[in-house]
């Protein structure tokens, strides 16, 4: 089985997660995310190429924004919310609010 | 006088601020930003290439993050603080707590 690679929450930078933040893509994964506890990638029905979303997961498991779990062939994400907000409190907070307020105003 | 291009605040997006922010030196420029009302580039003596530091401060601008006015020979830079405050409310005051805590933990 092929592991994937989590930062430890003392090695996530903020540069980084902001970095994995900062794409439209990304944003609405992490929204997404936010609102389900787990999900499998194929749930999020984002029409692009798989491994253009295959790279945009890699980029926010990297940054030490999600964690991924292999169950069957399957990949289930969810939010590494809780060691987030221990180390950049009030930030994902932040970011989500101003996503959800950025929506409304489309 | 060449005129650089600041975006409404209505054209500014969540992911590229936060792009504009995910970036080491360009958090750094923020931070200081956030100190002092003004400053000029040069002011800001971080070691790094003139044209490097250039295209960091064109990145912030075309974000919306920066204001940058020319005085003379300078350009004076100034965080777009209010504006961004009031399209995403709490983002900037989150990242700089943030970007406090982590310099702490160094």
């Amino acid at each position: 089985m092929r592991l994937f690679y989590h930062p430890e929450i003392k090695k996530i930078s903020l540069a980084g997660v902001l970095y994995a933040l900062g794409d439209p893509v990304r944003l609405e994964i992490v929204q997404r995310l936010a609102e389900q506890a787990e999900l499998p990638c194929a749930a999020l029905c984002i029409p692009i190429a798989k491994s253009t979303l295959s790279h945009h997961f890699k980029i926010l498991r990297d940054a030490g924004v999600l964690h991924c779990r292999k169950e069957g062939t399957q990949h289930i994400n969810s939010l590494r919310r809780q060691e987030l907000d221990d180390r950049f409190p009030g930030l994902l907070d932040a970011v989500l609010k101003s996503a959800a307020n950025e929506a409304l105003d489309r």
